[in-house]
């Protein structure tokens, strides 16, 4: 009965029919239970990837893959919740400033993050470059951090959406990853069972990101919007650019040193643009009427960055490790920066020992790369154009190899539009 | 790098791209060799689902089947060889006169065949009626009986095409069984794996089909002409009706008695039709001069019959078994056959015990169905239009049940077609 089953749900997608809400939650659930086979869910999501699925259908999805596990409750934190999610970028430290910043001014930011993989930085592995900062928290803690200091940023634990997981590794061996109800359905799940009141999602368009055509992250941000709509969580999305690195800095302890710059006040304007631009979505969604700009000014931020990583046993006043081998990459022409690439640099970030390439993998604290020109500096031939940070010596040559052409000189001064291109909110 | 490959074929596919001779080759290798996962090739089949195989990856996914395991090698027998495969229809007993027929005829016939399953009969349950046949074969005993008699019918051995077979498995569970490029692939892996020289394939169209639609079973009978001649099999296809059930009977040793029949020269004139144009197909691509007709009329084609039947070990004067219990279906109504469905009466021949519903079901040997009437008789309220067959009283009601409105009368006599529909050969 149960292969007929998963076998009808199959079929119903694959010839391109809306599943059922029941068979939906059915097909999750045996999933989960290993009741249906990993083919037969193989065979589902190859058809998903084909058919897609409705508004209902996402809803109807996330639900059951937030339903496989717990959900969070947060009703004793006493200020209201919003979190942030970021589709992934190189020199995304985002996270960093915005969610001591956002508690600074009156939301609590319960975010639970991820580890980077591939080209892309992971929150948690910045984190852990901080001197005794732990990011395995339980339940109890995070939310106890949450009450009190109002941010935390920690491991989801295994209990929050199982189905997911499940699905996710399923997705990564099946070549069912780049789908968009699948990709929207992941990452809100996730975040809908950390229990939160509000989502601000930040979806990266650009060459450096997974979504590299507009359009597409485009369709990406609404579809999230609706499941988070559809599940009584209240979310909008900006799309930021991702052509060029966020910053100046890719890397984990490299990245944490840029965003204490921001939490100081100062730090690379396109950061503290996009901060500051997801700090005001998050607060409006929190019906907080605050200034988040003020308070990166007169040091509430860097406080509530220092109760935080206190409160997870990290020492604020650590020095940050640093890689015992630096070399400079240097500009073989005159001209102008054209642009510099956001994926030769994650890439190198990633080879100089940052990143990883299986989730299993150690990373470096200090590897990474430091560049020292934006676009549209004028650069003179031999002028040093970035810095390559790492361990040893195979590190360091794989890095600069990968690096090679991120920085593009040309004769003309390029004309970047602003990092935040669009907002996208429920209809 | 396994996991990395396999995924890079599913996703060529996903994308709508041809797959390369040696990416067909290397996953449906690594997959025989359970290196590939089963969730692997179940998103690849899914996504061949819905994207199909062009003519040289059919070609070639084909040839990678046969490869995973042996080849019969005929070339010990002093005849041109061919084989006939039919698609499966109700009442589709044609491979029992054929076989003898054409080997009468000078051909041999190397026909490795199957056992039912659904509303379909398997022409190994049929010979199984008889009392001491044995379907198992050696391929020696095979091979050999193919040199002295030109006509074998037994079971495939495990060695020809074990990738089908798995796939196969897979396809059942996983929704991707109903794939014109699977079907194909599939059959023909098996018949050119047998080692016969050419082939003619017999595409059943119509409600008791499983190709219903006739641009269906056209398109799934110019694959499969497309892939034996690519792969050096002369292959003929001809497309015969399946809305009404081929003769009389439905049901192992009663499709034996009216097989027999055909081979004394008498018979329904449908399957004699059918034999004959499948027979006369065959022996063209034998390059034979000979008539079918005569050879019937004759008694060469009994007496090649009671051969072959003596050299599987059984015995042609043995009676067939007979189902104890016989129930008669009477007409309600005056008027015409109109119609008599096949499918109502293949589902009737399987409840009665004819059939099985998973493949390790048993089957009753006298269980079926014998019609009394033919579309266009006319009759009159209560006369007989049906026997049941069946060896309890549970079989029975399940049958009678299935048997309900198989034959529908009407006010005025159909027009019925022939049997035969199209011939497709290669271009």
């Amino acid at each position: 009965m149960r292969t007929h089953s998963a076998v009808d749900v199959i079929r119903a997608k694959r010839d391109g029919h809306e599943l059922r809400d029941d068979q939906i939650h059915w097909f999750l659930s045996a999933y989960t239970a290993g009741e249906v086979a990993d083919e037969q869910a193989s065979a589902l999501l190859m058809a998903i990837f084909h058919h897609g699925l409705g508004p209902r259908e996402l809803a109807t999805w996330t639900d059951a893959m937030i339903r496989s596990g717990e959900r969070l409750d947060l009703s004793a934190v006493p200020f209201p919740t919003v979190d942030k999610h970021s589709t992934g970028g190189v020199g995304d430290k985002i996270s960093l400033p915005l969610c001591p910043l956002v508690a600074a001014c009156g939301a609590a930011v319960p975010q639970l993050s991820g580890r980077g993989l591939g080209h892309t930085g992971g929150t948690l592995d910045k984190l852990e470059s901080i001197a005794g900062f732990r990011t395995a928290l339980t339940n109890e803690e995070f939310v106890g951090q949450l009450a009190e200091i109002g941010a935390a940023i920690c491991a989801a634990s295994g209990d929050l959406a199982p189905a997911d997981r499940k699905l996710y590794a399923l997705r990564d061996v099946t070549g069912t990853v780049e789908s968009i109800p699948l990709i929207a359905s992941s990452i809100m799940s996730k975040k809908i069972a950390e229990g939160t009141d509000a989502l601000v999602l930040d979806v990266k368009t650009g060459e450096g990101a997974f979504m590299r055509d507009l359009d597409d992250a485009r369709t990406l941000a609404r579809t999230m919007v609706g499941i988070g709509e559809a599940n009584g969580v209240r979310t909008t999305a900006l799309i930021t650019g991702m052509d060029a690195p966020l910053g100046l800095t890719a890397g984990n302890a490299l990245e944490v040193r840029e965003s204490l710059e921001v939490l100081e006040g100062g730090g690379p304007p396109d950061v503290v643009e996009v901060t500051l631009a997801l700090a005001g979505e998050m607060l409006a969604l929190a019906g907080i009427d605050a200034d988040p700009a003020a308070a990166l000014a007169d040091g509430r931020a860097m406080d509530r960055w220092r109760r935080m990583v206190r409160a997870q046993g990290g020492d604020p006043d650590a020095p940050l490790p640093v890689a015992p081998l630096v070399e400079e990459v240097r500009a073989d022409a005159d001209g102008v920066v054209a642009a510099v690439a956001a994926m030769p640099v994650g890439v190198a970030a990633w080879r100089l020992g940052a990143g990883r390439a299986r989730k299993e993998d150690p990373v470096s604290a200090g590897a990474g790369v430091v560049l020292r020109v934006a676009p549209g500096d004028t650069v003179s031939r031999g002028q040093v154009l970035a810095e390559l940070h790492a361990d040893d010596a195979a590190h360091m040559a794989a890095g600069a190899e990968a690096f090679a052409g991120a920085v593009r000189i040309g004769a003309v001064a390029p004309t970047p539009g602003p990092r935040v291109r669009e907002r996208i909110a429920a209809r």
